[in-house]
Order: structure tokens, then C-alpha cells, then sequence
């Protein structure tokens, strides 16, 4: 049993799309992964430039490439026939495709047998691995920091890897571990929990972070919140399978209701710390609320000082913006632990 | 967007079946069912009889049965050849074919090109619908009550149909909803929760009890335990989906651990109510404990005597073994409400 496995480096394929909210993937990677990024690809000039060497397919596999990623999403209906002729190249010529459009990859019958002729592998991030354990609670060796959030969309994924990089740079054991699917594609492995049958959800969570040496922290990316009417059983079953020493509360200042679930008010941060305690003791007695990551935004300078040092007066927790103040608070922390 | 659903009349086939604990599903069809049994096929004498008119296929069809239930299960493997014919058969002649047996229905080719000739279905009560919600969390009419547990295999089925015999006898408004497979069964509807994607799990708790009469309760047939390391997201999604207005705690006396997770202390009953109260008010802030359900099969009479008045005495609850008091302290508490 194992999780998604995406072999670097990676050619990321952009299209024609020239918006950069559609193409949130490759940039993400640039952002969070740039050593793994040999290449882009695109299909026409005025197309997002990511700041990566062009390459051909050819030039690509050349340069020992091992996958195409598809960094960006089309809209509507079923992928372009363009599209399709360009992955049915690259898996012929050797290269794995990886991608988390709406389409699944499988689907694509030209592109299946490509894949098989070749001997390739067309990864779908928002497929889960076939054989999952179920969740045994044992306890696994190393450490485990895992994101949980009063919402979904509050800088789970970004809190994470703004931390394991900054551990990084202290000289620390670290590893992201991700849940979600563009979080899969960053760490080049993973499993969309989200997407996992019901039965093996914290068996799968157990597996994304497996034992590992005693100076060793697994950063795990959070889903949901276990307040959510839709999502709270996801939370609960990466709560549980993570068994996580500690964790650190994502929230987005300003916001009221449970997004999309406007009859639902947001859980006060205090509530989620004390409820993951609660539901977290089962599997990990000494699980502890470590800080809390806030998304400031939506506020002035002066708004966004008061509410972080009242918040962190009142939580008695270091309380930051991951984006404006650099998460050295949080690493303070875990290397006095 | 619909559960599970199965035509009545059945036959119920056995196959060469002898052994009481092989043909748990037929057994329980005929004690929670026996007006939707119209009769019984097996392949041998010494098969068991659940007292059922014995029909050949062509008798079964004439006799307007819609569906043959697979009342037994069979042991390694794959299935058994003479098994295929008959079902072949079967389904030729135009009945549905219903199982929950490892072996899923829709993976031997030739019973689904004789389901496709003949236009039939082939409903496997392990697999849950294709399109399933994600979990409003909006209130619905009726009324709820759900089984939850201390472990699994506590009698969280058994007391809930019990509990719907009782209060049909009483002349309430009422109906069973299963959320596993024997349960689908014998409901001849309702959604297998452990098998559904975490996404929709407590969407499809909605589906299982939808809206309906004031007078109306829907009993919810638990599963797992929210304590549970393996299973206890399931039975979040399940509690946040079915937004009881009353639960029923079900345990067994003496058990100590979580059967097959043995470094897991069974939860306290107290502790279960706590628990479900604090996480089922998220979405109905109603939500109560009516009652604990007992199996007492490992005391002797003395002891379970015992046992029932002190812990009623404790949790100021009624507390009941169905199987051996019968269960009208529940039906007492819910007409007076």
C-alpha cells in the first residue's frame, strides 16, 4: 500500500491560458517547488510565463524529464482535442502524465492506450491509491504538526508549506505531507482524503505519514474543519489517523459564516483548539494547539496588529499572518520541544 | 440523487447452505420481513428451510416475486458455478438479483450481459449510488432517532428494528433506514455509508432520511463508534448528516476493548453520550439520549438484573436489553413527546 508517487522533474504544460487564477497549479509549484521544475510548455505566446526554461516534448524527455504536469484548468466540458494530441506525444515518448482536471485522465481512450503501449502512468491526483488499510491507531515513530481549520480555503495548504520551508532553513527533519490534490502535485505525493471511501479514511491518513526517525516532522495539510455540516467526517478521519503532536489553527480574519453554509456561524478559534484536543486525545493523548495562522487580508495594518496580538493575548498562542510575519514564531516553538 | 432500492416480493435463495451462521441475511429477511418473503430456493436437501413456500425460478415469476436476495453467503473465492447459472437464470426470466456477498454482481460477465439482454438489475447492497450530495446541513421535517454505539457489533440493528416493530404495534408513524448492507436488506432500501466517499458521507446521511410528516420518525441503524481509531469518521458523517432528535446508546456488557483494536479501551457509555451530544448539536441543537441498549448474552439473569438497574440508576436513563425486556421504555418516552 502507498500513496501517489509523481516522479520529478517536471515539465509543466500551461495551454493557451494566459489568467493566472486558472493556472494556480503551476504556479504553485514554481512557488513551493521550483528545484523540481525543469521546463514549460505552452501552446501559445501569450500564455502565463511561469520564469521556466521552454522545451519541446522532445527537448523535455532530452533533458530527462520524467513528467508532464498539467499546471492549469480548462473550462467546461471535456479536455481540448489540442490538449489531448500534445499528452498522447508525451506519454509515447516516455513521460508520466499527471494532472487533477475535472477529466479524468483514464477516461481518455486515445490517451489510455498510449500510456499502456508506452508503459507510462497516467497519475489522477484526485483518484485515491486502490489499496487503502483501514486505521489500526497504533502509534507511528517521528513527529506530526497537522493543520486544522474553522473553515475550508483558510491557508491550510500555505500554512503548511510556508512552515515546512522555514523548519528547512532552521536544519530541521521535515516533510509536507499533503491531503488535497494541488498540495499532492507540490509534494510530488500524497492522497486526496477527501476522496477516499469512508471506511478507510484515517487508515489512509495513517499511511500519509508513516513512521519516521524521533527528530522527524511530518507538516500535514488539513481539509475541512471538524464544525463543517458537509466535510467534518474528512476532518475527524485525518484527526484521527494523523495522531498529530501538535496542530495549529487556520483561520481567515473577518469571515462569519462556514463558507457556502451560510446558516452555519464560524466556530470561534478557541472552540476548534478544544474540540480537536477532545477528538485528537484518542489517538494522540499529548496533542497540543501549537499557534494559530491567520489570513489578514480583508484588514488594514493597524486592524491587522490589534487582531493578532488581542487574539494572541486571549489564546495565550502565537498568532500570525503567514504571509506578512513569517512563521518564526511557530518555529520557536518546535525547536525549544 | 437516490438510496439503494429493492423490489418486493423476494425469493430467497440459500444455495446448499446448512449452517445458521452462513444464511445470516435470509434468517434475518424472514424474521424482520416475512411478508415481503414469498419464497425460498436452495440447491439441496439439507439446506436450510426458513419456512418459506420452495419455488422453482419459473413458479417464483409466475408467483409475481421481483427479485432474487441472496440470502447466504459463500466462503473464498469467487462464486460458485451452479450459483451463476441460477442466477443467470434468474435474471433471464426478470428478476432483479440482489447480494452482498465479496463478489460483486456487475463483475461476472455473463450475469451482467444477461442483466443487459433481459433489462434487469443487479443491485449489490455493498455498493453505494453513484451521485450522491454533499451534506447541506439544512433541517429536515420528521423526526430522527439513531443508533449509535460503544464499538461495532453492539446491536445497533437489532434494536433499531426492534425498535420500529415496537412502535408500529404502537401505531406510530415509522420507518427503519439502514446505512449498512443486512440492514439494505432487509429495509429492501438505504445507503451503505461505510462504502460512500468522504465528500458525500453526510450528504448521504441526508439522502437516508429525507424530509417528511411531523408525526414521522425515521430510526437510523448506527454505525462504528465516534471513538472509534478505524471507523469513527463514519459515524461523524453519519451523525451530522441524520440530525437526530434522539439517540440511543447501544453496548455490550463486559466488553472492554474495541473488538480487534485491542490497545483501545471501550469508551463509557457517559462518555458516548457527552460525545454525541457535543457533536450532533452542530446540527440539531435538540439532540438528546432517550435511552441505552444492552446486550446482556454474557450475564446470567441475577447479574443482568444488576447491571440494568444500576446503570439506569447512573445515567437516569432507560436501559434495556431488546432481546430480553423488549423495548417499551423507549416507545414510553417517545409518545410522550
Amino acid at each position: 500500500m502507498k500513496t501517489i508517487q509523481i516522479k520529478a522533474p517536471y515539465l509543466i504544460f500551461l495551454g493557451s491560458e494566459s489568467r493566472q487564477t486558472y493556472a494556480k497549479t503551476g504556479m504553485g509549484l514554481v512557488q513551493w517547488r521550483r528545484e523540481l521544475c525543469a521546463g514549460q510548455l505552452s501552446l501559445s505566446e501569450t500564455a502565463i510565463d511561469l520564469g521556466l526554461e521552454p522545451l519541446s516534448l522532445q527537448q523535455a524527455v532530452d533533458a530527462g524529464i520524467q513528467s508532464l504536469v498539467i499546471g492549469t484548468a480548462f473550462v467546461g466540458g471535456g479536455m481540448p482535442t489540442q490538449w489531448i494530441d500534445i499528452l498522447v506525444e508525451a506519454t509515447s515518448l516516455g513521460l508520466d502524465i499527471v494532472a487533477g482536471v475535472h477529466q479524468r485522465l483514464n477516461d481518455i481512450p486515445e490517451l489510455k492506450r498510449a500510456a499502456e503501449k508506452a508503459g507510462t502512468e497516467l497519475i489522477d491526483v484526485r483518484v485515491p491509491p486502490e489499496e487503502l488499510p483501514v486505521g489500526t491507531g497504533k502509534k507511528r515513530t517521528g513527529k506530526r504538526l497537522l493543520m486544522v481549520g474553522t473553515d475550508c480555503a483558510v491557508g491550510k495548504k500555505y500554512t503548511a508549506l510556508a512552515l515546512e520551508k522555514a523548519m528547512k532553513a532552521a536544519g530541521m527533519n521535515v516533510d509536507f505531507r499533503a491531503s488535497g490534490q494541488t498540495g499532492i502535485m507540490i509534494a510530488g505525493q500524497g492522497i486526496p482524503i477527501d476522496a477516499v471511501i469512508s471506511d478507510f479514511l484515517s487508515g489512509a491518513a495513517e499511511l500519509l505519514s508513516p513512521d519516521n526517525t524521533d527528530d522527524h516532522w511530518d507538516i500535514i495539510e488539513g481539509q475541512g474543519s471538524i464544525f463543517h455540516p458537509g466535510y467534518s467526517a474528512v476532518s475527524l478521519g485525518l484527526l484521527m489517523g494523523s495522531q498529530p503532536d501538535a496542530f495549529i489553527v487556520c483561520h481567515e480574519a473577518g469571515r462569519k459564516h462556514i463558507s457556502g453554509w451560510n446558516d452555519f456561524a464560524l466556530p470561534a478559534i478557541k472552540d476548534v483548539i478544544e474540540r480537536t484536543v477532545l477528538l485528537g486525545k484518542q489517538t494522540n493523548p499529548a496533542i497540543e494547539c501549537i499557534g494559530v495562522s491567520i489570513n489578514t487580508s480583508s484588514l488594514s495594518p493597524v486592524e491587522r496588529d490589534d487582531y493578532l496580538s488581542q487574539l494572541s493575548q486571549r489564546l495565550k498562542l502565537p498568532c500570525f499572518d503567514p504571509l506578512r510575519d513569517g512563521i518564526q514564531a511557530v518555529i520557536k516553538i518546535l525547536t525549544n520541544n
